[in-house]
């Protein structure tokens, strides 16, 4: 089998510069990318392969994770040709399908590095270039706007590509700590032994962002915090914590594990006992933002999995921007102990910006006292491995795609069930009137977030 | 009530230079002892009270664990006075009365700093001290050296002192980690839970010696690891962690508890599946050991609880002197995963010389991988506390007693079973000539205790 050609729709935007280039750099200079790769990158601009190249190496320089060295971006670089198309013109696509027959490059895989608007012009334009069809295609999130929007963006593509070929990037998925929750669950008894409603009070999972919305006013004021990150990323999370032990460790078991976990989300009843929104202040005062918007920059749910192991045991899930911090991480608290002046234990999956593992205990205060106190243990990934051992996402997700391992990939019913899930929430506190709560930056969000963990008898771990 | 004086029988012997005096001085000057407090020190050798002082001051010098100074130390040596005496003279205890009564002292804690050999007649010798058997008295190890010369000297005390003024010192007691495995085990549902056969597979209590007898080969010989370790301070531990839930965290509950796991301790069947022995090489040519002993240095034991709780999990036991190190620990090791790769869950209680807990599990190898490898945290005590809130164990225990706080010391009936065993298994071994394996100074002991374990599909964790 010949060595896919790598496609880039969108070469010239910021995300193939800053990730997808450096990505690509590391792969080749790592020998982790076939020699004969060919690279063409599609832009509208008027670039040659040669200014194009310059351009790039100013951005390898600066993102990429191995040391950059002239000679290895030679290499490297000798595998680019850019390819000046506007890929929204469909008579292009022909002059595209002449351009890679001329070169004899029938093995594709393309990444669609623009815009969500722009999939299904560009997936109907590939119509015109002989074997794309039998291609895969990369595509970044969002994966549609809700449900409809969705699924109709999925027939367009599930048309043109087959169904295994379409590799839906949930970047969450690329982290290591996310991918280490499986074997931290399923590989150590002293875990998985107490993974159930039985041994946890509550499972949470948090994703904090320091930064406002930087720029990306027009994006995500037409999202906001329960599209643009709970949807997707955390339901993710939430379903590889949550889920049953799968039949086998293959990346088809686990996604039905996590599919199952979804559908058993309980419906909400309540949606003040649910959702608490949150909108920082001066968000209207961002670029592109409407000026009344009442888009959420936070959002903090409380979920329930409604099956034998997790009845019971509460799901918080929060996320938000211009928070006290950045951070991801899943806390996993476990029910008190009779003994009252006990701490209750606590583990912690930190997963950004340190990755490892966290275990809060309890022990005698060393001396003449029978006092109780807390220890903590501290499993820190980034102090543990060469650094050079944790490939960025970008490139994981490449070799991934390349190597067909789709367990790195959002799979069209995980979509389907999150927006379903999401638009029925959105429907409910459109209709319930849902205030949105203002909070200063810098801080955890709103208190009414707090207030939604304290009714239950709980709080947010910080 | 007045404050008890503080009388040392032994006073000029290695133990109260080293331990005793650095402990009083350094409770006196930490102000944990009574300012009003009186030390009487008896010896036989000629001193003065200020020659002795000034012999005393070098032993505190060097191994105070509180700085020294002169002016503490001042303070602290106007309350010892030099008493010389005979104590084996059961004469010149009237005299000793006489010197209580002129300084009216009627309130005693005796120390009997002194052989085992001469606790019956120093408590004899008491009975001429008017109030001396409403005092306490504290011993130390060994209580007696099989069954039947522990009930006779337990008699002989108890005939005299009652018997909770009997303080039997088993200093394994007074270590931290040992102290705390109650506050681990019963504060921690992630350990609580798991605390039984049904997730335990083998616990292990280890207490190795880097160093040999050390000069005292003539009552090292008569004894044995079997005598000088197992049968106090590594059955104290193993009953610890052993125990059932006390009905209240009571001194008496928690001893009711431990005893409860000696009874159920099971009578060994197999003695060549239950003990190995082994001696190191050049032991006979230690001083005062007999030229052909068959003393045992080392010994390793695989024993069972009987009971609901450990049904199925073997306790490994070892001690032994000229090892590769000095360390005391519990190893408790979970059943294994059922995948395959994955190693098992290891939770270590470090009690000697670093002080700590230490967990091992598995994680995902960072990288584009699914290998397994492990992660160790590690909670070290010696590095979270001050050290000056660890108090040496003389003092935690000269102040246990002071404040009648049982659960510093070996009772009775712990020892009587304790005996009991250890005098059956010894009566077994010499029945059934099981061999006393050599092993060379500085190795983990006999090859021997590596097959027994290995016999079962276990090994000793280093």
């Amino acid at each position: 089998m010949s060595t896919p050609t790598f496609t880039i729709f969108g070469g010239t935007g910021d995300l193939t510069f800053r990730k997808l280039l450096p990505a690509l750099y590391n792969m080749h200079t790592a020998k982790d990318s076939a020699d004969d790769r060919q690279i063409i990158i599609i832009g509208r601009r008027d670039y040659s392969t040669e200014e194009y190249c310059g351009k790039a190496r100013d951005w390898v320089k600066k993102f990429s994770r191995l040391p950059y060295t002239d000679e290895d971006f030679e290499k490297f670089s000798a595998q680019i040709s850019y390819y000046k198309m506007d890929f929204i013109d469909s008579n292009a696509y022909s002059s595209l399908n002449l351009y890679y027959k001329e070169r004899d490059l029938n093995d594709h895989i393309f990444y669609f590095a623009v815009a969500p608007r722009f999939f299904s012009i560009i997936a109907s334009g590939l119509t015109n270039v002989k074997n794309a069809c039998h291609g895969k295609v990369i595509l970044e999130k969002p994966f549609g706007e809700d449900l409809d929007s969705a699924k109709v963006l999925n027939i367009q593509l599930e048309k043109f590509f087959s169904a295994k070929n379409i590799f839906r990037i949930d970047h969450y998925l690329g982290k290591e700590m996310i991918r280490n929750i499986q074997t931290l669950r399923f590989s150590n008894p002293i875990f998985s032994n107490l993974w159930n409603s039985r041994y946890i009070e509550s499972i949470q999972i948090s994703a904090s962002e320091d930064m406002g919305i930087e720029g990306r006013g027009g994006y995500y004021d037409a999202s906001g915090a329960l599209k643009d990150m709970v949807q997707n990323h955390l339901f993710q999370i939430l379903s590889i914590v949550a889920m049953e032990w799968p039949e086998k460790f293959s990346a088809d078991a686990m996604h039905d594990a996590q599919i199952r976990v979804l559908r058993a989300l309980r419906p909400v009843a309540d949606i003040r006992e649910t959702l608490v929104l949150g909108q920082y202040e001066g968000y209207h005062q961002e670029q592109l933002v409407k000026p009344h918007s009442s888009t959420e920059t936070y959002a903090a749910l409380r979920l329930f999995v409604d099956n034998e192991r997790w009845w019971g045991t509460p799901f918080y899930i929060r996320t938000g921007k211009k928070l006290d911090r950045r951070e991801i991480k899943i806390a996993i608290i476990f029910r008190p102990s009779f003994l009252e002046k006990a701490a209750q234990n606590i583990l912690i999956i930190k997963i950004q910006p340190s990755e490892g593992v966290y275990l809060q205990f309890n022990i005698k205060k060393p001396g003449d006292t029978d006092e109780i106190i807390q220890a903590k243990m501290d499993f820190c990934q980034n102090d543990y491995v060469n650094k050079l051992n944790t490939p960025e996402a970008y490139e994981r997700l490449i070799k991934a795609c390349i190597n067909d391992n789709t367990s790195w990939f959002s799979q069209w019913d995980q979509i389907e069930l999150s927006w379903n899930f999401i638009d029925k929430l959105h429907e409910l506190y459109i209709w319930e009137k849902l205030p949105i709560f203002k909070y200063a930056a810098g801080t955890t969000g709103p208190e009414q977030a707090n207030e939604l963990l304290r009714g239950f008898g709980h709080e947010w771990i910080d």
